[in-house]
């Protein structure tokens, strides 16, 4: 039902073991740099490697949409040549591991071996801040490729770089992706560290790509104001104590009180309200919205139990109803009666399809008698999207416009 | 203490009234566009007009800045010339306003007079997703331009449009944006409407930005496979019930009950730990932290109130102290206080100076008897940035690597 990659669900305990170079490398000098680049340069797309072909990977019609996207979009292909030679040795040798690495790198959670692992390609993500919108970004850029991610056909382990505001610290870590083969993706607010970033990966053949740089250029250009060049967290940056600072906590704490049909005397207070059955992820969905700035509540719908008054009694546009495919919530079901240890007598009543299809019907019901709430499939969404849709829908209703839009102030 | 820009708080019930055009435009014929794009393109970055000129705009620094910002990064700058001398008069002509547009348009929450809202300069976001990734990167570059959005001497709107999965809508969206003179940013999964938006974009004169595709190219080429140019959420997507989707949702459930201290029998059960005094933020950044994956209790220290055993039988690794300025804290408590409707007693007590000061005394001592707890200070750290640290220190204790970072697997 929902995609846990959209949610930046980092995999506990099944991290990639890091590779650590043999010796600190240090800030190239540029005498250093041209040696560098032919000695550890790894990328060159055009001549992938045999050492590295993945399934599905260097087709002729792949190179042919890869140049002719790279050619509409104005970015120079790599010069072949030099590199190419140097790349497929370089590429051969894996990286050493020191002894400080993940005890348990061998495996992850999932019984990868290492061979797979080491067969993963690596993307870092650098930022002079949280490094939250690198790892946005690439995430979302990321559901592009699932349909060779998912199957593990073509393994990627993303690296998270947070907090790099010296050149020193960013030039080791580029170094150390010329030496994985990694490709970089960064969000520096410094333009000096940007821009070192950009000529570092650029002298050392590494591919990588300025975030949020075109949409701070654009932006500077549409308003006429230049950008601060200050990371978030910078000592120059305010961080007031807004009203929305206040309403966005307040949200939160609402919400989590309200979890699970508790109070149902605070419903009116509520901005957003959404009924179904279990399992069809409220408790989510709602935290998801109250961390925009909504006042969610949730109650579930049990066949048998008598609803609170209270929701008949709000207004009704603001209740939004759930649902889901049985054969899906049976499944979701079945997963969570057994992580939580239920008997096999409450288990059957929970999850076995006859009962199952019964409190969907019972929930059903519920809706037609409530025509105003519109009822939410949630069947193969994320959590994103199901907020989405309930976001335009609550935005539409407020504002009655022509062009339904979420609008916002800064 | 938190940015409520960085989580991308809507501002509730101050939406900027939305303009509608007062006939629907059609999706444009090549003939046509030539006719539009003299007609409404308003878009100049170097000669902006001067009915649009706010503080600190078109300064000559700033267009060197500009200019050498999209020189450097290949960009084209706008051709001038044609288009520069209908801009100013389109521009000072308000967007005419339909009867549907929302009743109380006239005033936001702030008070802002309609000629403000007027000046406001608009950023369409465009998705065929939920939009939330072109959000978060919008927000996060609005970031660079908080010295002149605070004081809202430049104010900003933006407009979400989200699951534009047809050509007609879009060109509908792109001619009302360059109605109101607004900048498009965009992130559409097909390549063909991606490049629609592009052409549209440019014949209307309109500032554009794509904004994953050039993070998406990187990868498909660093991958050696293309991306599959579906929209989140399209048919062709799957949303596997993966063990990672269970693991975040129970995160989200055990950080729930968990808190404010709750349950103090289950903190061995938590990934993370926050200890902190009341309004150190520990709700919110549990719930953060959660929607990542983890499972987060927290525990508030109140003077006089002894902590739960458990706490100090857990492993001490996973324990995080947070610490704020007593200045900061008293403002935030105050307001805390004001909200909740506390009377005089119970506010001066939990708001005072002296009693603020205590109170962090108090956690102080605990904190240095328990000297493998990292103690984090939150003045002025948004939630995303108190977390990166939290997460960059959780990793780092559990990886012992020489270069901190976060990875996962995709």
């Amino acid at each position: 039902m929902f995609a846990s990659s959209s949610l930046n669900l980092p995999s506990l305990g099944s991290s990639h073991p890091p590779s650590v170079p043999e010796s600190k490398p240090k800030y190239p000098s540029p005498s250093a740099i041209s040696l560098q680049t032919k000695a550890e340069a790894p990328y060159e797309p055009d001549s992938e490697p045999q050492a590295w072909k993945l399934k599905g990977s260097g087709s002729p019609q792949l190179k042919r949409w890869s140049r002719a996207r790279a050619l509409r979009s104005g970015r120079k292909l790599d010069r072949p040549g030099l590199r190419s030679s140097v790349a497929e040795v370089d590429r051969q040798i894996p990286v050493k591991k020191t002894a400080d690495t993940e005890p348990n790198n061998a495996t992850g959670s999932d019984g990868e071996s290492d061979a797979a692992a080491t067969a993963a390609k690596s993307i870092y993500m650098v930022s002079d801040g949280t490094g939250w919108t690198a790892e946005h970004s690439v995430n979302a850029a990321l559901g592009q490729f699932e349909h060779c991610l998912v199957d593990r056909g073509c393994p990627v382990h993303t690296h998270m770089f947070s907090g790099i505001d010296d050149v020193e610290r960013l030039m080791e870590i580029v170094k150390q992706a010329a030496k994985e083969g990694a490709m970089v993706a960064y969000t520096l607010a410094d333009p000096s560290m940007a821009e070192s970033a950009r000529q570092a990966c650029k002298l050392w053949g590494i591919p990588s790509t300025d975030i949020l740089g075109p949409i701070t250029e654009a932006i500077a250009s549409h308003l006429g104001v230049s950008p601060s060049g200050l990371p978030r967290g910078a000592p120059g940056r305010s961080f007031p104590l807004s009203d929305d600072y206040f309403r966005r906590i307040e949200a939160i704490e609402f919400t989590i009180k309200q979890d699970d049909g508790a109070l149902p005397q605070n419903l009116n207070k509520a901005d957003i309200i959404l009924a179904g059955v279990s399992r069809t992820g409220k408790t989510p969905l709602s935290i998801y919205l109250a961390q925009k700035g909504y006042k969610v509540a949730n109650v579930p719908i049990v066949m048998g139990v008598e609803l609170p008054k209270m929701l008949f009694q709000v207004d009704p546009e603001k209740v939004f109803g759930l649902t889901i495919s049985p054969v899906v919530l049976q499944t979701i079901r079945r997963a969570r009666a057994k992580s939580l240890g239920f008997t096999e007598e409450v288990r059957s009543n929970y999850s076995e399809m006859d009962y199952v299809r019964e409190e969907l019907e019972f929930a059903r019901r519920v809706f037609a008698q409530n025509p105003v709430w519109p009822v939410i499939e949630v069947t193969g969404k994320a959590i994103e999207e199901t907020s989405a849709v309930i976001l335009r829908l609550y935005q539409d209703r407020k504002h009655r416009c022509s062009m339904p839009r979420i609008s916002k102030r800064y």
